[in-house]
């Protein structure tokens, strides 16, 4: 096992791996950005390294800070976390060219998984249905024949994007004719890569997907799935696992999952996003090629520590659990507490943190980077804490989870928690029947 | 189901009761005392009853008034935590004639087992072993006579007491002589009954206890065994489960400790303490007939929720559970954060909480009613929660104490978390070779 690791990330994921890693006896160096130094954890690891100001450019995301600062101080593997670097094959290869090990997929994954249009070929490879779309759209003619073939309403996306960013509902031929342009240059913009593909466009879905390990030698296992369609513009707000799918649909889902993560030979931790219509059909998205958010809800449902998998496949040690090790117990849910108001459109409230107290007792996991006297930064995400609850079934872990979100208090800044109380209350919600759509049409935002 | 309860306690234990009721739809009444009127579970209960002034006995222990309380406020049962009046036989009947459930088990069962002379006959007639002692000695000539057999060094122990109060090692006969006048009158003072029996006195013990459940119909499962070998004047500071005896001394003790639950015809949540010599001896102590602090280290192992258990059993829904299905998966600890300087003799350390954060992540449970800016009042017992946690093995859930005890920060009161901290380091403590006396002898106190 590694001896000593760097943490190139900040806030809630930052603590998760310096959790692990402390368990372990690996020793852990964090980076931050100027604002980030009294964070919890540069507080709470082992070393800190400061890699630039507050804009992420300049600091999470600038390479040679982060690499040297993992040369400077001995780390022998860098975890990236979710974001910034985690889903970039350059920094993996460079990682690999300093003789540093990036804790996640080969550059080759990466690459081969990270456009949509890339994904898309794998999964119609390994015989994984897809939304009907196309591959890279080079004209607006080429745009609109196809739209014509899939039928509208379409969805153009960035094929370099991510988390819901870059993507356009067209609904006619007009639409079409003056968002085409527009889409490419805003993926230009946002992910340096103009390439737009299109899909047809569904009104109601759940998202559900597929948590994968790897070896790299070809073994995978998956550690169920989870139901994310709890969202607000295309970013999750409330993910559970199990989902509520029927079991034999969520059988095919799970096996088409390891299926395409064993196509590509994947190594480490994975997600694959699929989206499952109201007829059940489904059909694979994307894969997220790194730990998320939510994998906490499978790690209760498991009783797996995903970033010990992470540190020990990278470190050599091999995924030594087999399919039939995974057993899956009750049922968990996470609530992705964000400074925000979800009242004035989900608007950050970046500030102090006057006072915080989170729930305990059974079955309740905090995840937060957030101290009472905490000062958020603005130039981050608003996720200030994951509020993470296990019970034995749905039903039980949904009244857990209000009777948390009752006793958390956060004084200072707006947050997600009035919404979630809400929702854990709604009627659509405890059934079981969510879909996408669910905050617009179900909860009169 | 109760639609109402009311909790008869204060602290950790009526924070914990609350968020069961919450969950299970149970509205719930607290009563408190005049410095606990902002305490947290007054803060979190539905409803709130002040019961007296500071002073236990005219608050905590006022029947009078905790039963006009239920009345006045509807509700249907009274749950008494630990302590207080958990284990009042005269309080359990006084709720029956005033139609309210008692929540744990009969007047007949607390008595017969509520004192260590009922106790050791019980363990006798259901075949369970019993230290070498006495019933209740009437003189000090019967009880030189008992020490002579026996053998010195003996204990003198109050037949009412518990919780490690009322006891006197005894080594020669003159030390006899002065101390039984003595110890009946300290044990008239303590527990208002001058009863005094004697047991043979083991220099190295393990304290292991056996939780059960029983349906008061004959049914009665265990729910694994706890070790709280690390105590300081008897009083437990760290707990876990399982035990590290070996498996075939484990099940001996388990199927005596359902044995004498049977016996009694045990209704509700109990605990069978045992000693345990080094030579695998186990010798029954006494049975506790309410939940335990040390509860949650079972809790987490099997998954299950005793305070769940005990409502649905006093409310006549039975014990549903087969021993065939409890399924107990991985390692638990607990550690007892007590307001309390242990530089100092253990010397309680009440007053203002400035600043409290506690550990967070996988595997980690927190159960307090600390917040900050919250007074310890200086009237009843130091703890101010407790931390679990939950791993694969014993040695993972040391780690993961370790990691979670360097997270937590309570500022002002001094605290035995640093003390923990030592212990989790201890090489004999890591080992697993644990004995009462561990603080005086491992740790160099």
């Amino acid at each position: 096992m590694f001896k000593k690791i760097l943490i190139a990330n900040r806030g809630e994921i930052a603590l998760r791996v310096i959790r692990t890693a402390r368990e372990m006896g690996v020793k852990t160096v964090v980076v931050y950005s100027q604002p980030d130094e009294g964070s919890l954890p540069v507080l709470l690891a082992d070393e800190s390294v400061c890699v630039g100001p507050a804009a992420s450019n300049a600091s999470y995301l600038n390479i040679p800070n982060i690499l040297s600062a993992a040369l400077m101080t001995g780390a022998e593997a860098i975890h990236p976390g979710y974001g910034f670097m985690a889903e970039n094959p350059d920094f993996a290869e460079m990682c690999g060219e300093h003789g540093i090990v990036f804790i996640g997929p080969t550059p080759e994954s990466m690459r081969a998984l990270g456009s949509k249009a890339g994904g898309r070929e794998i999964a119609a490879n390994s015989g994984v249905p897809t939304v009907p779309g196309t591959g890279v759209l080079e004209s607006v003619d080429e745009a609109l024949l196809s739209a014509k073939q899939i039928g509208y309403p379409v969805l153009l996306k960035a094929s370099a994007g991510g988390g819901g960013r870059g993507q356009k509902v067209v609904r006619t031929q007009e639409e079409l004719r003056s968002a085409f342009g527009q889409a490419q240059e805003e993926a230009r913009l946002y992910f340096g890569d103009p390439a737009i593909i299109m899909e047809k466009f569904l009104e109601e879905f759940r998202h559900v997907e597929v948590q994968v390990m790897g070896d790299g030698q070809g073994h995978v296992i998956h550690i169920g799935e989870r139901d994310c369609s709890i969202q607000r513009r295309n970013q999750k707000l409330i993910e559970e696992a199990p989902s509520t799918l029927p079991d034999t649909l969520r059988q095919e889902i799970l096996a088409a999952g390891v299926r395409l993560a064993k196509f590509v030979n994947y190594a480490g931790a994975g997600t694959l996003e699929f989206i499952v219509d109201r007829d059940g059909n489904y059909y694979f998205m994307e894969m997220n090629t790194r730990i998320q958010v939510e994998h906490c809800v499978s790690e209760e449902i498991s009783g797996l520590d995903f970033v010990k998998l992470q540190l020990e496949i990278a470190a050599g040690e091999g995924l030594r659990l087999l399919q039939e090790d995974i057993v899956l117990r009750g049922h968990a849910i996470e609530c992705r507490i964000n400074a925000e108001d979800p009242n004035k459109d989900f608007r950050p409230a970046a500030g102090k943190i006057d006072n915080v107290h989170f729930a305990g007792g059974p079955g309740v996991r905090v995840d937060s980077h957030a101290y009472t006297g905490y000062v958020i930064p603005p130039h981050y995400d608003s996720l200030i804490g994951k509020l993470i609850v296990h019970g034995d079934d749905r039903d039980h872990a949904i009244r857990r989870m209000k009777r948390a979100l009752d006793e958390t208090v956060v004084q200072g800044p707006k947050t997600t928690i009035p919404l979630y109380i809400k929702i854990m209350e709604n009627p659509f919600y405890r059934r079981g029947a969510v879909m996408t759509n669910f905050l617009k049409t179900r909860m009169e935002m």
